[in-house]
């Protein structure tokens, strides 16, 4: 039964070279990683992992229910008021994934009441809350301050909610914050911005937000994932105490759901000292991000991510698996995963690359380009 | 700005009764817990918290990126063929929660040509996963399979998708699920089955889609959590293969989403292993229930939930309170996290409970009970 409705529809996909395929990474390859998102390097640093093992030993391997029921424990609670009082936020309320964290808070302010605006470029998880919130949604081209006022203006519903991301996931440009805060502000809609790519990177690990003198703004909310920077998973939305407690009540996708794992939270916790204890590990990302695009020949990136556009979904997988030859591990972003439908390389840069990588890096990717092109 | 907004409403659910508020669980508490979901009690077995603290030392604490990037594992195709060969089925694909899984399968198999045919009681994500999938929903009077034929037989959609739980989390009773693959079967549709409470439960612990012989059959798919019976975190669709390599192309919430941490995929692999070696763990659970139920005076739960109606939210919410003076955590469930409007107190059995557990535990409800109502 199955096979006659999915079949066909794989079939479509492999024809025009658009097949996806999980591969498993090997727990002891010696890869320079530019594909994964653990943007300070803290996965694999030893302090992170003993909090990590350490809290599976005291609070045990689940959160064993919702957050509202048994799946709250201390460590829930000290990354929460850690984590905002990093970033300059009154609170903070974890869920288990940044997608997740999304859905909850779009939703829990969505509504019939509620107009959601929101850049063509943001991530899927708010399109998709978007579409679950029963919103009218309005979607304004990139980093449009003008089409976002015009629609704030002319709408009918009281309130309104304003969405963007600090750095773009795949593009890795910077949103306008100074202005889309001021434009919410004068026109009585709350400004969301996405901080998954800006966390542990921008304003000197704090965020966008942080360094646009945004943070605690009572018309301002935040989310971010601890499943990058930070090492670990789960999703957190940042801003005013209110927030959190309207979250807690009204978002489905926090009530529903298992609290994330106390190791999670640990891990997070631990990579959160050390950001602190070493702010040199945001600029070491600069530094290599610029190496990066200098050698792929792109623009300097605002974020984490050099966003190498290719000829085609075909060349861009070719491309990457030179480059896997050469050692070096790269994204390879095809349709629909791009939001400008251009296939690319996503390079993602870390803290802990080594000048001998990024000399081998910048030499493998740039002649991978040139092979496949 | 969202003072406005947000404080009235605050003070709207304040007024009822109904405001939820996180309280933290401590490490060493001495409490009889019937409020988790650790069903089989693993979540604090030395063998599953050595295999977490083992897989963070060897893969990190983050999986790093999506599935699709580095997020995946040696240690997620692990736990996906061993959970499917456990339950009868072809493959499996973990997400990083249930919720997540439930969302990706019915978005990625929804659409305007799939009729989407919803139990009335079926969980949240599932509710939401309807609402995100631009399909036609018919939402069916609860385990009424006439009324599932009936749509059935009368849509114009070329596929159509039966969404029911195998016990439900509230009520804890059964979905008629031999009749509704049959007539899933007769009217060329897809059945769908959330087993989060029913692994490691019913079927003597395989589930109750094994135990009624419908595992691996090509019109159903099944979806189930690691964070309850498997004493850990994510969510798994398991079924046909060209199921999951549709899900890998398809589904939004598998695609953007970061991988389920290694630590997270090591717990469920160990708490697996106990769970094939230790064949009585399951029926410690129907023990359990069964002597809670009668202690409450409601009928025998068919999963590890025993649910017992109380006369509304603050009467709920005083029981449960004496209970926890008494050393035993319940559930209490109110509006609107129950399918009927009904408060209730929500009690989960364990297979860790010890008979002084269960003789204290239904003394100090049954009291509760009395004292409030």
């Amino acid at each position: 039964m199955l096979e006659e409705w999915l079949a066909p529809k794989a079939a479509a996909l492999e024809s025009r070279g658009l097949t996806r395929r999980l591969r498993a990474r090997a727990a002891d390859e010696r890869l320079i990683d530019l594909a994964g998102n653990d943007y300070l390097g803290l996965a694999s640093d030893p302090r992170v992992i003993e909090a990590a093992a350490d809290a599976v030993r005291v609070w045990g391997t689940g959160s064993t229910a919702s957050r509202l029921v048994t799946g709250t424990t201390a460590l829930h609670e000290e990354i929460e008021s850690s984590l905002a009082d990093y970033v300059g936020q009154e609170s903070a309320l974890v869920f288990s994934s940044g997608y997740l964290a999304n859905l909850g808070v779009v939703t829990a302010l969505g509504g019939p009441g509620t107009l959601l605006v929101s850049d063509e470029h943001v991530h899927a998880s708010l399109v998709d809350a978007c579409r679950l919130s029963r919103s009218r949604v309005e979607i304004v081209p990139h980093n449009d301050v003008d089409a976002v006022t015009k629609v704030l203006a002319e709408r009918n519903e009281p309130h309104a909610v304003v969405m963007t991301e600090s750095v773009f996931s795949v593009l890795s440009d910077a949103a306008p914050l100074t202005e889309l805060a001021a434009a919410a502000r004068a026109h009585d809609a709350v400004l969301l911005v996405d901080e998954a790519h800006g966390l542990g990177v921008t304003g000197e690990g704090r965020g966008s937000v942080h360094a646009a003198g945004l943070a605690g703004l009572d018309h301002v909310i935040v989310t971010m994932t601890l499943s990058k920077a930070m090492a670990s998973q789960g999703g957190v939305v940042l801003g005013p105490a209110l927030v959190r407690a309207h979250l807690i009540n009204r978002a489905r996708s926090f009530i529903y759901d298992t609290g994330l794992n106390p190791a999670a939270c640990a891990a997070a916790l631990a990579a959160l000292q050390v950001l602190k204890n070493e702010p040199e590990r945001p600029l070491a990302i600069h530094t290599a991000t610029a190496r990066l695009a200098s050698a792929c020949d792109v623009p300097a990136a605002s974020g984490p991510v050099v966003s190498v556009p290719m000829p085609g979904p075909r060349e861009t997988v070719q491309a990457a698996e030179l480059c896997l030859a050469g050692g070096v591990r790269v994204g390879s972003f095809r349709p629909p995963s791009v939001p400008d439908g251009i296939s690319r390389l996503r390079l993602t840069a870390h803290a802990g690359l080594t000048d001998a990588d990024l000399d081998q890096a910048c030499d493998v990717i740039s002649r991978a380009i040139q092979d496949v092109s």
